[in-house]
C-alpha cells in the first residue's frame, strides 16, 4: 500500500520510464527543437544524430526490413538497435512511448540472430521486425497502464501475453516499446497523469489523436515500421489519418483481442478490435494476413475461424461518397482532400455517387450510450485507485448514470434495426449505380479534421458509426492542409449548436500543415476487400508510396545538408591552412 | 381494447387456430387413439386416414420431394395438400400447431406448380418444398405469438417476413404451418396458455421437449420434411434429441436471424440461433448449405460473410466423450446409448478419449445469469399484457432481480475468460490424442433424460454450455429407452440436491420407449465439420436412414393391416355368398 497521491505516483512512473532510456540514444536537450520548430518529421533524420544505416534501416518498410534480414544484409539486432534509437528520437519530439524495454528487446533480437546462425531458418514469418504495441496490450514482463495511474504498478509486470502478443512472438516480432494512450482509451487525445500528451510530428501545437495516439506520432517519425492499436469508436483509424498514415479497422473477430486491457472491461454491445498503423500499405496488408494466416481461432474464441480471402476486384469500382455526415461539418482541407480523391477516382475510371449518411448521428449517439451504460463504474473504480481527476473529455464517465440491463436490451434491438436498415440501403444502391450492382465502399473523412488544436476534437461521428455497424474501414492518406489554400466557408450555416461550436474552432492557420486522410468503409467482415480499395484510393491519388517518397525527399535533405557540413567544413579548413600559409 | 382475461383470449386465439383446420383433414375425434395409446408414431400411417400417396409423399425426405417435383412426378400442391393433412393428423395426436394457413400454401404450391409450366423453370433450390416454421419467426400476413397471449393477435399479422422466411419464400419453400412454442420459449417443454401442451409422439406421457417443440412432434410424425426452430440454450436439441431428430444448433451469425420474436428481444449476451430439424441428415445439411448459398449476410448485418466450406475429414476422428457432466446424472438409457456410440465408434476406427466437463457447471449458470440479467422486464411486460401468470419453469423470470450493465460487464468479461479457457483445453488435447492432433468434437448426452415426463425437465446443463461458447452442436438418434434393460443404478451416490433431485424422478418404467440420442459437438463456427462428424456418427449406429427404415417398417405394417383388412372383407364377402348360396 501507499499513501502517494496520483501524482506522487505518476511522476514516479514516469521517472521508471525515462530512466529506461539508453543515454546513447537520447539527444542532449539543447540539441532538441525548441517548440517554435512545429514540424519534426524530418528532424530524426536531418538533425544528424541517427547513422546511415540507422536511417537506411527505419526508413524501409516492414517487408524489405524482413527481407534484408533474411538475406543477413541486417541482422536481428541492427535492426532493433536503430528502431530503438529512431524511437528514442520520436518520443524526444513527441512523447509517445509509455513502457520501454529496449533491453529486452535486443535480447530478443539477439536470440532470433542466434537461432538463425545455428538453425538456418527463421523463427516465423515475422522474423526480427521490430513490433510497437498500443499500451493495451498485454505483454510478459510488463504492466499495462491505459493511462490510469492506478494501473502504473498495478500489476507490476504481467505473466502472460495477451493472445496476439503471443502469437507476433512466435512468429519472430521484436518488442521494444509500448505506446502511449489516453485515459481509458476513451478520448480522441492520448494524454493521461502519468506521461501526458502526445503531440503531432506533423505540427506539434496539433494533437496525434488517439487512443492509438503514441503509435501514430512514433510511426509517422519512423521509430516503428509496425505498431498495434486498437479501435472501439475509431481509435485506429483517427490517430492514423491525423498522421496520415494507413490502418484498418477489421470487424470484431477477425483478430485476436484476448488478453487486452480495457477501460470498459466486458463491454460487448461493440467490439473494441485491433490492428496495425504503418506508414506502408504494403506492411498493412502482409501484418493481416500473417496474423490471420495463424488461425488466431485456435487460440481465441472470440476470433471468427475466416482464413485470408484472396481477393479480386472488378476493374471499375462504386463507391458512395459522404462529404458531411449531416451533423458535424469538415474542416476545408478535408473538403478539398476528399474532392481531390473523388475526382482521382474519376480519372481513374472508378465511379463515385453521393451516399446519403442517413442514421449516422443515431449510430453515433447510440455508440456512446453503449460506453457509458455501466454508469461510467469501471472507469471511476480504476480512477478512484489513485484518486486522480477525470479529463474534461471523460467527464461524461463521472456523470452518467448506470443503465439496468433492461434499456441496454431495448438499446441492442434498436441497434439491429439500424444494421437491418444500413445492410437494406447499402444493397439497394444497386439501383443508383451504372454496374447495377451495390456500392462497393464508402469514401468519407476520418473526421471532420485536418489536424486539429489539443482540446479542440470535439466529434467522432465519422468513425464511430461504422463501430456501431462492426463494419471495416481504411485510412488513407491524401494531402496536407495549407492555409494559402484552405479557406472557411464564410457563408456556412452551421446545422446545430455542435456544427457550430465544431466550425467556430477551426483555424486554418492552426492546423495548417495538418494531415488529411480519407476512410474508406468496406460492410462487415471485408477485410480483405477494403485492403485492396484502400491500395486502388492511394493509387489513384498518388499516396501508395507517399512515405517512401517522404523518404526519398528526407534522405535527398540529409545528403544535402551533409554536403553543406562537409563543405563548411572544407572551406573552415582551407581558410584555416590559407590563414597558416606561410605565403602569408 | 379488450376487457377479457387472459383465458378467454387464449380460448379465442385457440378456437380461431382449430377453425382454420380443413374438415376434410381431420379424423374424427371417435376415430383418434385414446390417452392409453402411448407411442403414436405410426399411426397417422397405420389408421388408414391417408391415401397411399399422401404416405408416400409425406415418407419421402426433403431431397427426393425436391426431384420428384423437378421431375413433375409429383406436383407442388399434391405436395402441399399431403403435408397438410398428416400435419393435420400430427397435430390431433401431439398438439404440435400453432398457427395454421393450409390455404395460403396451397395458393403457393400453387403459383410455384404455375411457374414452372409457363416458365419451365422452378423458383428456387426449394422449389414447392414445405416448410414449417416454429412460432417465433415472422411471416407476412401471420402473428407470432411465442406463447404469450399478450402475442396471440398483437399484431395480428406481420407485414414482413423475417429475413430467413423471405428468403425461403424466395428460393421456392411452401409455408402452412407455424408451430407450439413454450411461453417466451424460455421453457424445456412447450406449453402455454394458448395452446397448451405438445406431447411426445414417441410416448404421449413424454414431453415433446421445447422449446421448439412443436416442430419436433410435427416432424417425427412426418407432418414435415423439414422445420426451423431456434436455440438460445438447447431449444433444438432438446426437443430434436426427444424425439430422436437431426438438427444443427450453429454458432451465431451464420444463419439469418433479423425478424424472429423473441421473449428476451436485445439480449445479446448468448447468440439465439436458428436451425432445421428434420428425419433426414440429409435435409438438415442440404438446407444449410442451401441457405448460407443465398448469402444472407447481404440481407442481415448479423451473419457472418461465411460461404459454405467443404470439409474433408480425417479418415481417422477423435471424440472426447462427456458421460456425465459432474452436476446431474443421466437416465440409465441415456448411458447405454452412450456407451453403444462410443463401442461403434471405435469398432469403426475413430479414437474416443475421455474429456472432463470442466467448468460446465459455470457455464450453465452464467448462461441463466445472461437470461436474467433484464430482471425479467421484457417478459413480465408480455405476461402483463394480459396478465397471464408465470408456469413453475418461468417463475424465475418473475421473480428475478435486474443487473446493472456494470455487473453484466463483469459477467462478460468472466465469461470471456471460459471461452479461453475451453479453447485452450481444446487445443491441448493434442498430448492426449494418437493422432497428435486436438479431439475433432465432443461426444456427449443431449440431455439427461431418455424422454421425461411433464413437468419433470429440470436441467439443461447438456446444452446450454454450448451456448455460452457459441459453439457448434448437431443432434443424432441412437436408440429408444427399454425398461427390461435400463435400469436405475441402485447405487448412485447423488453429486449435489439437484442431481439427488433429478435421478430420484427417474422413472425406467415412465420413459420406457423414449428416445435417445447424442449430441456431437464442435468448436465456434464449425458447422459442416459437425454435420460431417454427425455423418459418421449416424452411420456408426446405424441410424443414418433410422427414419427411412422407420418409414419401410411402418409401410409393411400399413401393408400387412390392408391386407388383413382386404382378407377379412373377402371373408366377409364369402362368407355372405356362401350363405345366400342356393346349395345351402
Amino acid at each position: 500500500m501507499t499513501c502517494d497521491t496520483y501524482l506522487e505516483i505518476a511522476a514516479r512512473k514516469k521517472a521508471e520510464r525515462d530512466a529506461k532510456f539508453k543515454p546513447e540514444w537520447l539527444v542532449p536537450k539543447d540539441k532538441l527543437p525548441g517548440p517554435e520548430i512545429k514540424d519534426v518529421l524530418e528532424w530524426p533524420v536531418t538533425s544528424g544524430f541517427l547513422t546511415a544505416e540507422e536511417i537506411a534501416i527505419t526508413e524501409a518498410g516492414a517487408p524489405t526490413i524482413l527481407s534484408k534480414i533474411k538475406s543477413k544484409e541486417w541482422t536481428a539486432v541492427e535492426v532493433a538497435s536503430a528502431f530503438g534509437h529512431r524511437a528514442t528520437i520520436a518520443h524526444q519530439l513527441t512523447n509517445c512511448l509509455s513502457e520501454i524495454f529496449f533491453e529486452e528487446g535486443l535480447t530478443m533480437a539477439k536470440e532470433l540472430d542466434e537461432y538463425y546462425a545455428t538453425t538456418g531458418k527463421l523463427k516465423g514469418p515475422l522474423h526480427g521486425l521490430p513490433i510497437s504495441l498500443k499500451d493495451n496490450l498485454n505483454i510478459k514482463g510488463q504492466p499495462t497502464s491505459i493511462g490510469f495511474v492506478g494501473f502504473a504498478f498495478n500489476p507490476p509486470k504481467f505473466e502472460d501475453d495477451a493472445v496476439l502478443v503471443g502469437m507476433l512472438r512466435e512468429m519472430g516480432a521484436v518488442f521494444y516499446v509500448k505506446t502511449n494512450v489516453p485515459v481509458a482509451m476513451m478520448m480522441p487525445e492520448s494524454i493521461n497523469f502519468i506521461y501526458g500528451n502526445t503531440v503531432n510530428p506533423f505540427n506539434r501545437d496539433l494533437t496525434a489523436g488517439g487512443s492509438s495516439g503514441g503509435e501514430a506520432a512514433l510511426i509517422a517519425l519512423k521509430g516503428s515500421p509496425i505498431g498495434i492499436g486498437s479501435d472501439i469508436g475509431g481509435s485506429l483509424r483517427i490517430p492514423a489519418a491525423n498522421q496520415n498514415l494507413f490502418t484498418i479497422r477489421s470487424s470484431g473477430g477477425r483478430f485476436p483481442t484476448y488478453g487486452a486491457r480495457s477501460g470498459l472491461p466486458g463491454l460487448e454491445s461493440v467490439n473494441s478490435v485491433n490492428g496495425p498503423i504503418s506508414t506502408s500499405l504494403d506492411a498493412v496488408e502482409f501484418y493481416s494476413k500473417t496474423v490471420i494466416d495463424g488461425e488466431p481461432w485456435l487460440k481465441d474464441g472470440k476470433v471468427i475461424e475466416m482464413p485470408w480471402r484472396d481477393v479480386d476486384l472488378p476493374e471499375k469500382l462504386t463507391f458512395g461518397v459522404i462529404r458531411d455526415d449531416g451533423v458535424v461539418h469538415p474542416y476545408p482541407a478535408v473538403l478539398r482532400g476528399l474532392d481531390h480523391t473523388v475526382e482521382k477516382l474519376r480519372e481513374a475510371g472508378h465511379e463515385v455517387i453521393e451516399w446519403e449518411p442517413q442514421d449516422h448521428e443515431r449510430l453515433d449517439t447510440i455508440i456512446t450510450e453503449f460506453f457509458l451504460s455501466d454508469g461510467g463504474e469501471h472507469c471511476k473504480e480504476y480512477a478512484g485507485l489513485t484518486g486522480e481527476p477525470f479529463f474534461p473529455y471523460m467527464e461524461m464517465y463521472n456523470k452518467c448514470k448506470e443503465k439496468g440491463v433492461s434499456e441496454l436490451w431495448d438499446l441492442h434491438a434498436e441497434r439491429t434495426t439500424l444494421m437491418k436498415r444500413y445492410i437494406d440501403r447499402w444493397a439497394a444502391s444497386a439501383s443508383m449505380t451504372s454496374t447495377g450492382k451495390p456500392i462497393d465502399a464508402i469514401l468519407m473523412p476520418v473526421s471532420p479534421y485536418s489536424g486539429v488544436g489539443h482540446g479542440k476534437f470535439r466529434y467522432v461521428g465519422y468513425t464511430a458509426w461504422v463501430n456501431a455497424l462492426d463494419y471495416t474501414a481504411g485510412t488513407v492518406p491524401v494531402l496536407r492542409a495549407d492555409k494559402s489554400i484552405d479557406k472557411k466557408e464564410a457563408d456556412y450555416v452551421p446545422k446545430n449548436s455542435r456544427d457550430e461550436e465544431n466550425y467556430a474552432l477551426c483555424d486554418t492557420d492552426e492546423v495548417d500543415g495538418g494531415p488529411v486522410s480519407v476512410q474508406v468503409v468496406g460492410r462487415r467482415l471485408q477485410e480483405e476487400k477494403v485492403l485492396k480499395m484502400m491500395r486502388v484510393v492511394a493509387k489513384a491519388v498518388g499516396t501508395e508510396k507517399y512515405w517512401d517518397d517522404l523518404g526519398v525527399l528526407i534522405n535527398y535533405i540529409y545528403i544535402y545538408i551533409c554536403m553543406l557540413v562537409i563543405l563548411q567544413i572544407a572551406a573552415s579548413a582551407l581558410s584555416i591552412v590559407s590563414s597558416q600559409s606561410p605565403l602569408h
